[in-house]
This record gives structure tokens, C-alpha cells and sequence, in this order.
């Protein structure tokens, strides 16, 4: 691999020692094949680690892009089934447009080729050859699919067109890069739709995002607040975006998760995605032409780095059973070299119960390997956040049952052989549920409303996200982004550990904590004299 | 869209012309709403016109990629679940890497790159700056993939790993592009898999091989000739290539289907991927490395091209029901404008039908429009290559029945309502086995076995593939495509729609038709004195 160690530097010197532990080891230390660092200490680190050792990535010779390996791949598969399922039942269809895209038609709207310009890969040569013209590989494909639209649709009848796909897209960041949060390759899908009113298409900006809420929610047991962003932080062209904004406990920090943009016809006027009026139809007059209102929506492989960082402990990834490619591992335990005949009736025991599970469509894996001892698998699997283990050993066997451990909890039971499946499920139903109630809490603890300015940067260091007051005008909110850079705490100030990120705006939440128009509220704002027009959620953010 | 359209050029305004007429058209006229010649008279343009008009694909503005609309991109799905069904079942797991590679790592294996260095994608640029290296995209993964095998395979018993990946891929090929058959970005999955033993290996290689013959035959209605390609022919750097080949009757050119590569240890010498030999597990003596058999497997995006050949009529495409995304739609007939009772009692039928249907697995359209006439529908949806029309008009509502139009024979039935879902599903699988019966008796009368050389270059002209005796030299091979370049017809060899292209090999089938090895048969071509080794399938192919 040449230079390959070189460019990866110290993370991959650590992978590697904990791979080549694997090959020797004996009693497995846990600096060597665990953690050596925990989330208190050491996030960022921390956070490399659990990706790495849990076997979801791997470093890549090129930087800010990422190996993403079955354990975090298959985790995408399952939200994309569920995914799918569901934006098909409202009329979405798949298609895949190419990657490339050529200069004139990327700059077609200038608003919104602005906010990527900055980090459009472009291709300039094959082979030896140099390319007449260069071309680039999408950032996003909006005015990659645009002109097809005003192609393809002729008349309202068959309004809204909703189209979706999968794919990954390329935005060069100079930015540090982080696994899942900022890649210079990432994945999505990204759907792009057109309706005959604006009423239409908003109703769908909130379906789509009721999804995304559930992707969290329900997938990976995460709260997200819904809202809209302010103007400073809408997509590049869009009229508005919506969002569901998640929180990073362990470092109070919020991040975006998915966001659903009504268009309005900015792009549909660009390029004239436009049908006949239905009021005019049948008289002949075709010159009267309604521009489309558009929606685009996404969601991309950055809620696998969410699930990881919320989710995560010293032990390495904890993973909701809902998204898990493996959700139960089997382990025998207590095999004693004396009674070669009990390993035999134990793995019997064990492929019975592995076959019984998997007719019942959990999905298990037993690891029945001999080179390893119990202690080595437990710790293996914790690290790949497994759901449920199962251990069986001689007690087990005479007594008919199963001895389990919950990854989240680290907590003991024991279920009957007779009623695996329905008691796996359930143990599985309940560490889904548990795992959101843990988040929601840390969530619930950490949202404060702030109503006084002196209070907001000290929120901000408690590692609070902050509902403020708030006139919703850009300059202030660049103003309270410049305030909040510095920790409140004086004698912080000098030491290099302290906050030095001012606070975005998150979004305006859809369920404010109470009515501010109307009212004297003034914008929280240090300096502002204009009255609030919303509750707005601020925090310091990825 | 600029220049967009005269880059496209005159197919592009044959669809406009078509799109355009959806618009204001009243009675359909064949020649603008259907395809303007036939399979017989302008293959190449018949293949585009049902590709466009049927809403498969669109053209691009950058050339050599395509837009794979849902009618398409839906059939890659279906495709793609099956698949990664069976494969899962085998142990393989889904994972992704990133689409950008190092000319370093790119060019790590030598043989394998020359393969692919005059059609490789360099990016040099990212926004306004210059890289300070060159990044190429990938045009296969193999480079890639192999040196995080070396890393992650630590022993033996961690064997056969099996990797799978669904991307696309850039070859900038100057050659004619040609949809799904040959275009600059495509998509497919890649397996790659390391096994301890060449024969758990070359195992694999056949029973993937039989996976893609499974997708031609069950799913794609298409026989295939499963092989072995010669060294000539065989995959860069791979030790032997296994092959499915198609046959398009139409034009007598076979066609690559999918190859499963046995890759030996050409690549794990390479990259270093080793364990330690299982016989001396345990005795310290880890300086005896084993390199493991690789294997790297691919089906594109391809076979919706192949399918589309091979099944489509002068009426537009043909769907195999298997893969189709719409496999009925339902069409009211025979409404009057006088009794508007009809129209929604009618409506209300086809809606219950259409419930039914779903709710047993069918995937089923109604199309409910009311600007279009039941001939304009049927037009309409044929050029879909739907596989099955119901008819539902007055006559049908009094008699508790339907009437159905096979897509494949325009063979006429009629059904019981309240046998819906049972008949309807009987009438798909006849739809199926029929397309595939036709396919093979095509095949079957097209396939000779040619023991004369000067009836050789005749078949061709014939547009029958020739199973010949071969000696499997390379130099032979090449003699052979040069002797067969020219028609074997006097009379035709001025006449410039003669056939000008030399025949290949396209594979040593695993079923041959005889024994050939200690008979005395020499192999075939002109001028070579050698004694037969094998049957090899020669013919002009895509």
C-alpha cells in the first residue's frame, strides 16, 4: 500500500496494534483490543475508535474518504428498505440521473451553485488525454434533474411527479473531516419532486420530514426536534427547510439530521417547469403557463456517525436492534477441555437455536469459534455494539434455557428454550425503547429556554442547546454566532480546551413553548432592539 | 438546458416530437407516438426509440451517460433484491468503498490496469485550486478493495470472506456509447471474496455464475451459454473467466451477459493477502504464508439492455413479468359521454380490482385519465412493454369479468372477477415461460456447429453463432476475427450494410457438444495445423 500508513497516521497505527492483537493474544487486555480512551476524555478520539474497532469504517488513502464496512453498510440497507417502502406508498418512484454534470448546466442557478462551488470536484483528463471541456461530479443534482422535469411533464394531470435516488455525492472539503459527519464522498438519497400549488407541496415537505423523525425515532432511538430553518441557514436556492436537528450529549453539541426544502418556483421559473393553468383547460389558451412548485429532501449516512456518537460507550458502539445487521450473537460459555463430548451437544444446542431465530426473522449470528475464549467474543461483540448476547454453557443445556446480556445496559436475564424467539423479541423491543428513553432524557435535560442574554453563552458551556427569543434577522443571529465564541467562564479563557464555536441557530421549532408575536417579548439578542418573532433553537453544532 | 440539445442531436428531437404530442394530439398517429421504423429494417434506432419512448432511459448532455428513469431503474431493483437475497445466503456481506482511487494504488497491479489505463477518469481540480495529485474514479474495484483484505484477514478460520458492493463505475470509452450496453458511468455490483483453497474458490466462481444465468433465464426470460473465455478474452489479471452469453436475434451478435473471475493468487501475491498454513496452527511457525484464491464476480446494468433487445417489437419494449415494475395496468373501454353513471360505476370497479390486486403482490396501475382514448392508453402502455392489459367497459361490469391483452402475443382473454388475483397471476407466469420459450427456440436455431471453415464466415452472414473446434490460441483467435470480417457473400461486399465485423470467441461452454481432446479433429481456422482442444462459441458480438 505505499505511502498508505503514512497518509493515515497515528489512528491507523492504533487499528493496526489492535488488529495484529487478534492474531496472538491470549488474555485479552483492553488497551490492546478495546478503547483506550473513553468519551468523557477524549470524543473525537473516542469517536475514531469505536468506528474503527467496531469495524464500521476504515481510513482511505484519500483524505475524507471512508471504507464503510458491512457492520455500518447493512445498517443503511435496512433504513433504506424501510425507506422506500414508505415514500412508494406515496407515489415516489426510484431513478438514477449520472454522477457527472457539465459547468453550464451546474451554474444554470447562481444562488444555489454558490453554496458548492467552493468543493465541486472536477474531471479534467481521461486516459493521457485532456478533456475539451471539464465536468463535474455532482455536489447535489438539482439542476441535473430540473430540465428534465420541464421535459418529461406535459400537462397537471400528472402532477406531483415524485422522483428519488440513491446514490453518493462529492463535495471537496477542506474542512477537518470526520467519518459519517463530513466526507468528501457521501451517501444519500435525495428526492426531488414537483406539484401544481404550493399547498401540495409543503404537505409534503412535512411527510417527508415525519419520516426523517422516524428514522430517528424509531430506527435509531434518537429525539430530533422538527423545524425550519432560518433564512441564514436555509438551502442554498430553496424557499425554506425544514429540518429534525438531533443532540450530541457528550459534547452538548447539536447536528444536523435530515432536511426536507420546499423550492418554491425559484427553480421551476429557471427552468420552466411549467403546465398549462387547469382552470384555462380545453379553451386553447396555453399561454398562460403555471410555474411548479418543487421540493427536494435528503437524508444521508451521517445518521449512522448520530447513532454512534449518541449511542456509544466505553465499550464501543451500541447499535439499536431495529437497524443491527446482527442483532443476537450466540456465545458458548464454561466448556471445559475435560468433557469433549459437552462442546459437541453445546454447538448442537446452539445451531438449533441459531436456525430457530433466523426462521423467525431475527437476525443472529453464532460465534462458535475455538481459538477464542468467552471472555475475547464478549468483548469482540460488544465493541461491534451487538443488541443481545446469548450465552449457553452445561447449566444452560441441563436447564433448558438461555443466559442473556443487553448490550445497552450491560443487564443479565435468562429466558426458557421454549420460548426464544418470542422472548428474544421482546428483550430486543425493549432495548429499542430503552435506548430512546436514555436519549430523550439526556435530550430533555439539555434543551433550557433562555430568556436572559447573560445566561446564554453559560447554557452554552453546560453544554445546553438554548430556546431563545429571537428576531429571526441574519445580522443578529451573526452577531449572537460571534458573542457566543468564547466560553462564559473568565478563568477558561486561557486554556485550550475551552469551547471556541459560537452558537448557529438550530431551527425554529414547530412546537414553540409558547405564543411570542404579539406579545412585548424583545430578541434575546445582546444589542437587538426588535421584538422576537419565534422561539429559536441555538446550540453549538456540527 | 443551452447547448444541451444540439449535443443530443436528431434522437433527441425525435422524442421531443413525441413528448410534444402527448400534448395536444387527439387521434395517435403511429409515426409520432410509436416507434417510426422496425427491429428489421434500423436496429439501432429501433433500440433507441423503445428505450426513449418507452421511458426508460433519456440522453445526456454529457455523452456516453444516460438518465435511467423509473421504468428502468425499478427493473435494477428487483434485480438487486433476488440478488442480494441469494447471496446473502452464501455468506456475502454488503459494504462500500469510495469511488476515488490513487493512481498509486490504481496502478499497483500491472497486467489489470493496462486493461483499463485509456478509460480511466482523472480529477484534478477541486473548486477553483489544483489537486496536488491527480484522482482517478474508479473503473473497477479490485486495487481498491485488496490491500484492506491483507489488513482484515488475520487467519484462516476467518474464511471465505465475501464482499459485495452495488456502485457505479467510469470507463471513458470513445467508442459508439450505446445505453446499458456501453456507456461512460454504469451501474453493477462487484463481489470480491478470499478463500483458503483454490477449489473453495473455483466453487464459488460456478455458483455465482449460476446465479447470473438464473437472472438471464428466471428473471430476464433469456437463455444463456454458460463458458469458460478464452485466455484472449479472459478479465485483466484475472487466472480464468467464467462467462454467460446472450444471443440478440436480431441482429445474430452475441452478447457478454455477466463473468465470475477466478483471480488465483495473482492478486493476493500482489497485496500481500495471506494467513498462516492451518496445518501448522499452533506451532509458532508463522513464516509459512498461504496466499489466498480470490475471486471477483460482476453483473451490470447491462442486462435491462440485453432484455430490451431480445424482447422488444416494433410495438416498443417488452417486460418479463418477473421483473417488471408495473406488471398490469388497467384501462376502462368503451365509456360513453352519454350514461355518466357508467363512468363512475366503471371507475369504481377498476379501483377494487386494482386493491385486490396489490393487496396479493401484483404490482398493477389504473390509468384513470380522462383526456386520453382507451386507443392512446393502449398505445401508451404497450410502449412500456406492460406485460398484461385488463379492460374493464360496461360489457365487463353486467358479466363479472375482464378482458385481458397479453403484451407478448396481443393474444386476447377474458377473466372471472372473482378469480382476479389467481388468474391474473396464472395469465404473468404463462407471459413468462412463453417469452422464454420463444427466446430459446430463437437461440436454439441460430447456435450451429460449423466443422468447415468455408461454412464459417457464411453462418455468420446468416447471423447464427458457430460452435467450432479450437485449438484456444490466442493467435489463432485473432486470425479468425480477421478472416470473418468481411461477408462471406461476393455479391454483398461492396454494399455497405454487409456485415464488417470480425467474430470472437465468446466462450469454451461447459457443456460441449462432444468430446474432443485424443480424437483426431483439427482445429478449424484457416491455416492452423493444430488438433482441437475444445468447442469454442465464435460469433460477431457486442
Amino acid at each position: 500500500m505505499g505511502d498508505y500508513h503514512a497518509v493515515i497516521g497515528d489512528l491507523q497505527a492504533v487499528h493496526h496494534a489492535f488488529d495484529n492483537s487478534q492474531q496472538t493474544e491470549k488474555a485479552p487486555s483492553a488497551a490492546l483490543n478495546g478503547i483506550d480512551t473513553t468519551k468523557e476524555d477524549d470524543f473525537p478520539r473516542w469517536y475514531q475508535q469505536i468506528l474503527l474497532k467496531g469495524e464500521m469504517i476504515d481510513y482511505y488513502d484519500v483524505s475524507g474518504c471512508y471504507v464503510l464496512r458491512p457492520g455500518s453498510w447493512e445498517i443503511w440497507e435496512i433504513m433504506q428498505e424501510w425507506f422506500n417502502k414508505e415514500i412508494k406508498k406515496m407515489g415516489v418512484r426510484n431513478c438514477s440521473f449520472p454522477m457527472f454534470v457539465t459547468e453550464e448546466v451546474l451554474r444554470k442557478e447562481q444562488s444555489h451553485i454558490e453554496g458548492f462551488s467552493a468543493e465541486v470536484a472536477w474531471v479534467t483528463q481521461s486516459g493521457t488525454s485532456t478533456l475539451e471541456k471539464k465536468i463535474a461530479i455532482r455536489p447535489t443534482s438539482e439542476t441535473i434533474i430540473y430540465p428534465y422535469l420541464a421535459n418529461w411533464i406535459r400537462s397537471y394531470r400528472e402532477l406531483p411527479l415524485r422522483l428519488n435516488q440513491w446514490n453518493s455525492v462529492v463535495r471537496w472539503e477542506f474542512k477537518n473531516p470526520q467519518p459519517f459527519l463530513r466526507s468528501r464522498e457521501f451517501y444519500w438519497q435525495e428526492g426531488h419532486t414537483a406539484h401544481l400549488t404550493s399547498e401540495g407541496a409543503e404537505k409534503e415537505v412535512h411527510q417527508i420530514l415525519d419520516l426523517y423523525c422516524q428514522i430517528y425515532r424509531d430506527f435509531l432511538a434518537i429525539p430530533v426536534v422538527p423545524g425550519r430553518k432560518t433564512d441564514k441557514e436555509k438551502f442554498a436556492g430553496a424557499e425554506y427547510t425544514t429540518t429534525v436537528e438531533a443532540y450530541i450529549p457528550a459534547t452538548g453539541r447539536a447536528i444536523q439530521g435530515a432536511t426536507s426544502h420546499g423550492l418554491g418556483q425559484n427553480f421551476s421559473k429557471m427552468f420552466n417547469i411549467s403546465v398549462e393553468d387547469p382552470k384555462l383547460d380545453g379553451t386553447g389558451d396555453s399561454s398562460q403557463r403555471l410555474f411548479l412548485w418543487q421540493n427536494s429532501w435528503a437524508y444521508s449516512t451521517r445518521v449512522i456517525g448520530v447513532m454512534a456518537m449518541v449511542h456509544g460507550d466505553n465499550k464501543g458502539l451500541v447499535v439499536p436492534p431495529r437497524v443491527a445487521p446482527i442483532q443476537v450473537v450466540i456465545v458458548p460459555v464454561g466448556i471445559t477441555a475435560q468433557v469433549p463430548e459437552e462442546r459437541t451437544d453445546i454447538h448442537e444446542y446452539i445451531k438449533t437455536m441459531q436456525e430457530t431465530l433466523e426462521s423467525d426473522g431475527i437476525r443472529v449470528e453464532a460465534d462458535l469459534r475455538e481459538e477464542h475464549t468467552p471472555g475475547w467474543k464478549f468483548n469482540h461483540w460488544e465493541l461491534k455494539g451487538i443488541p443481545l448476547r446469548l450465552e449457553v454453557g452445561p447449566r444452560e443445556l441441563n436447564e433448558s434455557c438461555i443466559s442473556t446480556s443487553r448490550r445497552d445496559t450491560r443487564e443479565k436475564g435468562r429466558i426458557e428454550l421454549a420460548r426464544l424467539s418470542v422472548d428474544v423479541r421482546a428483550v430486543l423491543e425493549t432495548i429499542q425503547a430503552s435506548m430512546y428513553v436514555r436519549a430523550l432524557e439526556q435530550y430533555r435535560n439539555n434543551v433550557k429556554v433562555i430568556t436572559k442574554w447573560e445566561q446564554f453563552t453559560a447554557a452554552l458551556d453546560r453544554k445546553h442547546l438554548c430556546l431563545i427569543p429571537f428576531c429571526t434577522r441574519e445580522d443578529c443571529e451573526e452577531r449572537i454566532r460571534r458573542l457566543s465564541e468564547r466560553t462564559a467562564d473568565p478563568s477558561m479563557r486561557n486554556d485550550a480546551r475551552a469551547p471556541s464555536m459560537g452558537a448557529k441557530s438550530l431551527c425554529i421549532p414547530f412546537q414553540q413553548p409558547s405564543e411570542l408575536q404579539g406579545t412585548n417579548t424583545k430578541c434575546l439578542a445582546e444589542g437587538c432592539e426588535l421584538m422576537a418573532e419565534k422561539w429559536c433553537l441555538f446550540g453549538r453544532s456540527y
